[in-house]
């Protein structure tokens, strides 16, 4: 009765790193795919992290004073037509409406690549004093680009994110908030997904289509890829002088407002995957994760185990905790690999002779690949009692001290991820002066290198021509690594971090 | 310089009923237009509705044990016609997307004017026993429908809702699932949105395509006509079918589950316009209103009052009140003006009188109308604490007990809107026995008509053909208002509720 259900292998990543992420995807049924090519279907279980970023991201977001709005899914073509680099960027992408019902339209509609035409169109209607300034928008929503090839999280034609719109009475302030919500995202990513962050400036060439300046948080990855998610971009007065836009200011002159946007997207489901998966599949920083601790009755069948156990995911719960408790028909073997797959930060044993010593047992995801140990192996072994012969790492709880001990645990798995990573990017993070050693590292090593940058458009192509790598951004944290750019040998004074990107 | 803002007279409600109600939803700034005809913005103020809405049902699904999951926009042409009754009711309303890009598309796909056909495809690749049900989904989105002629909140192309899908092993259960939800829509009118409702099931006509049978809540508004929102529709087993969704039973037997749907969208936020608004404005339930409370200091300038003012705001905002401070420029008289006009609940002013005798005064908006003095009258006489003197009710609170007393007040202002609009479904409800009795009554009167109904889709038809009613629904809570049928004077044992709807 037990065996209609397997977990299965998942492919190992350091044998293919692509299929491992696809075999965690799917297996920890965090997306399938649907009929439309390119565009897939996020899971209860891969939609349930989406919500707690999302109510981590709208309560930061609030909590700085912006709203939320709901903007049109269309847009009229000579309205994305309006801002000449925007409409560049990004109509070869557009999805296109050309007909309501059974009728062609006058002008075709393009589905929302992003929303910024459609937030100036408003703004140009509405804002009218120095009082109406700022404007704080935000918006969730889904959005359509017309990709090649895609991936389920990194490359979607369809894709939930946040945008967010605002409007400022000067440049500086507008500057301000493209540096504040970069910030926004840094902080998330680092307390909450637990991922290190590299800050920087995008070069001209990377940066959003229509804008002055993007700034960018850049991730890496297990394999040394970057994961870029989370832009926020400054667009001076632009989009104002192209849509129109004016205010009357205080001493009653008709100007020009300035502009920003910033996109935080579930491509960072993605990015958690990659950082803290491993070899049994998805692992969760507790601070996102939808279930943080699963209780397994062990030899449930033995009178007061499903009791025992039903009243620690009680206690739990009433301590703020996101507990499940496992009681279906399946093997305690079963249901070990299969919460290990999914990714659950904390697993609490509770068996007849824990109840006798009032305790029960704690494994840690975090640990349970460490061990050396698969636990999709030997399922057959793993019945009952015996299981917890395995070689996994278990921690006995008092019974007592259940709430405390938990959340410590927690907060110790979150940060253990986050020294994990933090130690992956410092290592995999090297610097280079000239265009061999920079080609040594690339092919040797990959991950992120540090080298000088003239500046010039022509250079950063021939690093992507002649090694394969981009410039992911400016970062904030500027250091020496040489004194010429290593391409075209002319004195440099600026730090690029190149890489390649999903 | 307070001078650059007016809050505009609006329509009267007995003038023109539908330009009142264009009037508070542009002037509240609930919704604007946008450049595509038929798509709306949804304003912060307006929106903030409805994440208010959203926060009250989500929480009321996942009680019930519902998970949120995001399906693809778009519906490739031959999924939408798989199940034929489904696809004549929405293709006719459909708008289609042929270019991803510069490239035409093999297939057209349709922007989702609702997701049965999605959720059913998922279900065929990931439904296999009977340990996979019940599957008891629900998505937050929006959809398209491209209908011809439009109003803000009533009739969209595009509108936000959410649509729950579930799928369950037996009939039974899921005719349960499909009345739960409908109690569920119920009680969030009548507890949150004070909106009374009558319960009851569609008649084959009006029921939703593709289902064998639709529940609806049906709210009267203050012109006697009914809106529709909130449907829950049960499936039989036809989507299975037509879908070929099967899954493996206790007995090991291939068969098909069954399943229901059930809808909530922004029209909700029309309804509480047209329920509770007056000539005043828009007039907010308090568990559903953004701002529940807006703090105005009077003589602001005198020393003091600012400070105690924001003291005031931060013991509500302590207490879990949604509270605000308007501490903008504007004359006290302006503030009153609008925020009667925004609806918000109760407005509580502050000023140096008050602080001497440690009170401040409250004013219901509930109260502001029936006063028969429009707030929006004589600004001029409404400065400084001369304003205080309008014939406005206005009640004093002693500050010591602010937090409790401004609960009691919210509590009995949301009770009070739901006793008002209960008695206006109550007054506008008629019974009549012949047809002529329905007719004056429906040239008189409008409102809901109680009669009795022989079940034929002829009888039906010629009631909208001569009386210009529908049939909104086969009540719950069924009366003998007569024998027989008005139309065919056939023995009729069914009672309907006859009415004009939006």
């Amino acid at each position: 009765m037990a065996k209609d259900k397997k977990v299965e292998q998942i492919t190992d990543m350091d044998e293919d790193f692509a299929q491992w992420f696809t075999d965690i995807v799917t297996r920890a049924e965090l997306i399938s795919y649907s009929g439309a090519k390119g565009f897939f279907i996020l899971r209860p279980y891969g939609y349930a992290i989406w919500e707690n970023i999302q109510n981590e991201l709208d309560k930061r977001f609030k909590e700085l004073g912006h709203v939320n709005v709901s903007m049109p899914l269309l847009i009229p073509e000579s309205l994305l037509q309006k801002e000449k680099d925007h409409v560049e960027g990004f109509a070869p992408e557009c999805a296109w409406v050309t007909f309501g019902g059974s009728e062609e339209l006058d002008e075709r509609l393009c589905i929302r690549p992003t929303s910024e035409t459609l937030f100036c169109d408003h703004w140009q209607q509405t804002v009218q004093s120095w009082r109406d300034l700022p404007m704080l928008y935000n918006q969730w929503c889904s959005v359509l680009r017309w990709e090649k090839s895609t991936r389920p999280f990194l490359r979607h034609r369809e894709f939930l994110w946040q945008e967010g719109h605002t409007l400022h009475a000067t440049a500086e302030e507008a500057i301000e908030e493209t540096e504040r919500m970069l910030d926004v995202y840094a902080e998330l990513y680092e307390d909450v997904l637990a991922m290190p962050v590299v800050k920087g400036v995008k070069t001209d060439k990377e940066k959003f289509a229509g804008a002055e300046r993007t700034y960018t948080v850049e991730c890496m990855m297990h394999d040394g890829k970057a994961l870029q998610n989370g832009t926020s971009h400054y667009f001076g007065d632009g989009f104002a002088k192209a849509f129109d836009i004016t205010y009357t200011d205080k001493n009653n002159r008709l100007v020009h407002p300035f502009q920003t946007s910033w996109g935080f997207s579930t491509r960072s489901i993605g990015g958690i995957i990659m950082t803290h998966g491993d070899n049994n599949g998805l692992c969760l920083p507790p601070r996102v994760a939808p279930v943080q601790v699963v209780v397994v009755p062990v030899a449930s069948q033995k009178p007061g185990v499903l009791e025992k156990a039903t009243e620690l995911v009680s206690r739990l719960k009433a301590a703020g905790v996101r507990v499940m408790c496992d009681t279906s028909d399946q093997s305690p073997g079963w249901k070990f690999a299969e919460h290990e797959m999914k990714g659950v930060p904390l697993r609490i044993e509770i068996g007849p002779r824990d109840i006798e010593q009032d305790q029960c047992m704690a494994a840690r995801r975090d640990k349970s690949a460490r061990q050396g140990e698969s636990a999709l192996q030997g399922e057959s072994a793993l019945q009952g009692e015996s299981a917890r012969q395995g070689g996994v790492d278990k921690l006995p709880i008092p019974l007592a001290g259940l709430e405390i001990e938990v959340k410590k645990l927690l907060e110790d798995i979150q940060k253990s991820l986050f020294d994990n990573a933090k130690a992956n990017l410092t290592r995999n993070t090297r610097s280079a002066s000239t265009l061999d050693e920079i080609r040594i590292i690339q092919n040797e090593n990959g991950g992120f290198i540090k080298a000088m940058w003239c500046g010039s458009r022509e250079c950063e192509l021939k690093m992507k021509e002649e090694i394969g790598v981009t410039a992911r951004c400016i970062p904030y944290d500027q250091e020496r690594v040489g004194d010429s750019c290593p391409v075209c040998g002319k004195p440099s004074d600026k730090m690029v971090i190149w890489g390649v990107a999903y």
